[in-house]
């Protein structure tokens, strides 16, 4: 069974479930969200997290929003779902996908209060929740088809290997680079998916092999630093991971150690692919080398899970992501197809 | 300040003094044990650890041993010596050191007896120790000339890279891999070290940054998969590991993540080497082909420090070591000297 981030349950009168994923691995909990102050706190303490995930649930808060005030008239249920907005556009202050959808909900809202000035508050709720379930439903197809273009790189009887998580559980459908896992099982391939555990924030053991457990695909956990020796072994046949951000010419930024992966597949000849939506591409960067790169918390590598690991006020150095160079990657899939070794060029016809 | 793991307090009815290595890093504790009862859980729990530690730490054990029975004659307190060497020879099953250095002692101990039957037991208790602490001062010496051998490969101003703890900690002295380190800090080098944290068991998080801080050496902690992006951005001239084998070809085994170390350190033009007492050489594995190389217990991933941050019954894959290619290593340190660029010829030359 595949697990996505969240879905909502009922019409327009209905609720946001959300996998509460502060309990993960340990435990599995649906967490019901009925309002705008439950789902805030949810995104803030990362209960819902993954980009696409965050803009599909946010779209829903605006439903929720507009529940409490459906007895209210049309310009003070507008007023209403416009502060909300503004007020869970602060949960996360980085998250484009938040404050994208966010954006779009609200300007649907406002466009229909402009054509129909006079309809029902009732109908403005119904409007809105159809545009919530059009991005909830977008995100969906663009995981399925991101799936389905890239499930052939998972060949019967392989080793894959992956990085973080780009799962079902940062989307609302069945993720970015595990979709390609989910299509080759739901094709009937057998494989074994080696991921990584990601430190510092242990997204691969919380996450992924919980992801990929449920849906009955068979996974070993290694630490990060195992990768090499694994690929060594011949157990490793394609490495797949997800993209935070991919400049014009194909260089990609994701999770810090992905760089290393990228370094050791080569050596390898170990194909290294990328999965992520064209949303990702950014064209205004023109290579890997005009990436920032966050700095993070010394507490998230002296400190595991709220355990002290290493002593009080040692130095260290914490990069959120790095880079891997286009010439290393063999392939970004999206939801619009394949780019196959990509270059300024391909990557321009690819998004045209 | 370089904390070695042990000490010996006082004469021979003195005591051996011990670096709780369980509490680091979090308080910085002395252990003294005055029986075998304590060495031996001592040695079970890895209050001390690291094969020369544990080895000088077992020579010790006989000494303490033999001063509960020095009111006894000789015949009865050679015959509790070799029983309470046996029994510490249980604490660790597979440390070779453990066995050689009781081994060594009890033959000493044998040998004074065979040669002095009539000697009173405080005779044989002073012999005992003389030959525990030569195990100990040797151990000194070799970690010294191993620092002084490489010291010149850390440069001023540079940055280094070491992963696992080939420390103080790990021996009488002052380490092998971190013997460079200390031996060009104490020439007024300025450097900094850049320490892996070392999953599963985290040794270079608890231990290595901690005695470099306790040296006043500059050091940043990162977790392993950040070791790539660290030399990509130009901050790492050198890696220096220790190696728990070496093949007579020069491929040597060491803490799983050493192998990605040395394939991302030629990919930088990266000087990769290895410090490690010549003991450390087995002539009779041809080639790191022949290490078998153990596969350890799955919570040491699932589980850190007692936390759970992985889903129950998920498949792992968890090896102790692996193996650097000899043609990946610039040199390996010895207290004998350097060899360069090994292969079997030079480590035969080097072991005569």
């Amino acid at each position: 069974m595949i697990t996505s981030a969240l879905q909502w349950i009922g019409d327009s009168n209905g609720y946001l479930e959300l996998v509460d994923q502060r309990k993960l691995p340990v435990s599995s909990v649906k967490l019901p969200c009925r309002d705008t102050d439950l789902l805030y706190d949810a995104i803030k303490t990362l209960a819902v997290r993954g980009a696409p995930a965050i803009g599909v649930a946010a779209g829903y808060g605006l439903v929720l929003a507009l529940q409490r005030v459906v007895d209210k008239d049309l310009p003070q249920a507008l007023a209403h779902l416009q502060e909300q907005a503004a007020y869970l556009a602060d949960s996360r202050p980085t998250a484009v996908n938040l404050f994208w959808a966010l954006d779009r909900v609200r300007q649907r809202a406002e466009a229909l209060v402009a054509a129909q000035p006079q309809a029902q508050t009732s109908e403005l709720l119904n409007g809105v929740w159809r545009e919530a379930q059009a991005i909830c439903q977008e995100d969906i197809d663009m995981c399925e088809r991101i799936g389905r273009n890239g499930a052939a790189f998972v060949k019967e009887g392989s080793g894959v290997l992956t990085h973080c998580n780009a799962g079902a559980l940062a989307t609302a459908g069945q993720g970015t680079a595990l979709s390609l896992f989910f299509a080759a099982h739901q094709a009937g391939r057998q494989f074994t998916v080696y991921a990584d555990e990601t430190r510092p924030l242990l997204q691969g053991a919380r996450l992924t092999a919980w992801e990929l457990q449920q849906a009955g695909i068979a996974c070993r956990l290694i630490c990060d630093n195992m990768a090499g020796w694994v690929m060594k072994q011949g157990l490793v046949q394609a490495v797949v991971t997800g993209a935070d951000r991919i400049a014009a010419n194909g260089d990609a930024a994701n999770k810090i150690g992905t760089y290393s992966l990228s370094i050791l597949a080569r050596e390898h000849g170990i194909p290294f692919y990328i999965a992520a939506p064209s949303s990702t591409f950014d064209l205004s960067t023109a290579s890997g080398a005009d990436i920032e790169i966050e700095q993070r918390n010394p507490e998230e590598i002296t400190h595991i899970q709220g355990v002290q690991t290493a002593p009080e006020a040692i130095g260290t150095f914490n990069p959120a992501f790095d880079v891997v160079d286009a010439a290393n990657i063999t392939a970004i899939v999206t939801e619009r197809g394949v780019i196959e070794r990509p270059t300024v060029e391909r990557v321009k016809a690819h998004l045209q």
